[in-house]
């Protein structure tokens, strides 16, 4: 483990997005999201993946120089084909469409499509805020989840995002995969040399697992709610809707055809769209009534249920958005820890590309 | 346990709400919503409420007689003073705003507020599907629910419906309580005299339970995931959201503020908003592409999902909407089955106003 600033990686981060061909404001864009993931604690969607990146540009499955078209719109709807783009400029791209059909008509509502990873949900729904507007931000990904009753993969762990703007108090940014345990806290164990607690995975027959090692053995991750006793169900039904909104409503592939984040895995059959699909919302808070009085009124329920009396007076009970205010605030002050791999394989990438890292 | 036809009981229901001041046209939506529970086999939410919702205009909860009031709108959206309502009138009302403002700019989104209860969520969300539309319904609840690492009662079970057209295929319609359980299973179990799986209630002090009869004893429902270490954070978020959405977006009362729907529980003090809450979205399909192509995709993922290799070959993946739509088909053909308990307080409203049962 060793520790680096923020400035330093993002200044990485930038030389190589340009090297991969980027004009400077897209590089820009890329790594201000690809390192909100890093401050904010989410450390399998920041400059872990930057590698991940490249390699999707090298296998051409990336267009670093796109041409985002609208294909399709009215007043409070888009639909953006990204022509190939990493998914980290696309997202703010059409999340701003939505945020200004929002100013117009009261609410914007943005499908993409041809689209790739696009980083962590919660910074595009958070794009709203500074508009006193609510932002929702969803994404399809590759399929690593099995239904319920069902032993293929079929969902990607599909993640909602959901931001709201506050008065005195932050802002509630709920931003969440629709599995019982995302794929990153599979990593985290695997290094450690850990299994998980049942109900996150199961093998290639069904059956429960604790196998932090179990995907790459055609296991399945778990929608939330893990099994039917506990309405894993609804889980399925969330990834589902995620994945309609995301994948079949935009235009891109979907379900088993989502395409894959390694590049090492060849890219589905028949895929029955587009890339993959995102989807934003922007609604203004003044679309519905003053937005100081809701303000006020966030503050009245955010102040609420900060103060449930908890079950452990040490463990309080959390607003959606608290733990990675507060990793954000720590690592801005400390630096961000990176594992030895994630160092190497950006040491790597320093050589092929001829920058310092 | 007996079973009366679809006709008998929807009849009955119409004259019940007649008696308590409906005009005849809110009786019948009243009563169309109320049984579309029964026939679906939500058994918790159809005729079985009818007696609650007597008793809440006994205490003058509910105007029978209510006059809707649009009190802010934009192109895309709407806020609704429900005058007190029956939810089950109101909800259509303001859900058939939604599709007429999607019809104009390609979405719309509406707010309630000074509301109740009103019935199941899927019934208007699917108002949205004969209009080539998404439909989307929200509601919260009085509070029964207990966030992650808390032991108040701080959320209602707060519900989301989502339903998407398809072509061939019958319509994907999704919804579900965002906790673990809903509270009609709990009534179930204590109807057989039988204790819950553990993951679904509480006891006063946050300790694991298995008493079906623990929410009487100041227990509480865990949100969808159960516990910590099964992601209940992302249940209590979810939760979170519809109570933001419905409560504090459209000026309701929120949180452990939402008015109880038994009529022996008094109101809760010091009221944030007025009433119960909710939220109905519609998005136009040809908002974002031609709904014939996207009904057709819709097919293909309905059908591909559908056909994931089952764990247990008898036990085949479903499409949320599956069950209720089988239920509904084979209730229409063989009667509503209604519990002994639940017969008692029909024939008590019959006498108590003087019609036939």
């Amino acid at each position: 483990m060793q520790i680096f600033s923020y400035e330093h990686l993002y200044s990485f981060s930038h030389k190589i997005f340009t090297s991969i061909g980027c004009d400077s404001a897209d590089a820009t864009i890329a790594s201000n999201v690809l390192l909100s993931a890093d401050l904010r604690g989410i450390d399998s969607h920041g400059i872990a993946r930057l590698v991940g990146y490249v390699r999707l540009w090298e296998t051409k499955r990336i267009n670093s120089n796109p041409n985002f078209k609208i294909t399709h719109q009215t007043p409070s709807t888009a639909v953006v084909d990204a022509d190939e783009a990493l998914g980290l400029v696309a997202a703010p791209f059409a999340m701003q469409i939505a945020i200004d059909k929002a100013r117009n008509v009261g609410t914007g509502w943005v499908c993409v499509n041809n689209s790739n990873h696009f980083g962590i949900a919660g910074y595009h729904a958070m794009m709203a805020l500074e508009n006193d507007m609510i932002g929702i931000a969803m994404t399809n990904a590759s399929a690593l989840v099995a239904p319920t009753f069902g032993k293929e993969k079929m969902l990607g762990t599909n993640p909602i995002a959901v931001a709201i703007p506050a008065g005195v108090q932050p802002p509630f940014v709920a931003d969440f995969a629709t599995t019982t345990a995302a794929n990153g806290k599979l990593e985290i164990l695997q290094r450690k040399n850990q299994d998980t607690p049942l109900g996150w995975v199961q093998d290639v027959d069904g059956n429960a697992s604790t196998n932090a090692n179990i995907l790459k053995q055609d296991g399945a991750l778990l929608p939330l709610g893990s099994d039917r006793e506990h309405s894993s169900h609804k889980g399925y039904a969330l990834g589902s809707i995620v994945d309609i909104f995301t994948g079949v409503l935009s235009g891109a592939s979907f379900g088993p055809w989502a395409p894959p984040f390694p590049a090492y895995i060849p890219m589905p059959e028949n895929m029955p769209g587009k890339g993959l699909g995102h989807f934003f919302g922007a609604m203004r808070i003044d679309a519905f009534q003053e937005a100081n009085q809701f303000k006020n009124q966030m503050d009245k329920w955010i102040g609420r249920f900060r103060n449930t009396t908890p079950i452990n007076p040490e463990n309080k009970v959390l607003i959606p958005g608290d733990p990675e205010r507060e990793m954000e605030f720590e690592r801005k002050e400390n630096g961000i820890p990176l594992v030895d791999a994630v160092v190497k394989d950006l040491k790597d990438l320093a050589v092929k590309f001829n920058v310092e890292f």
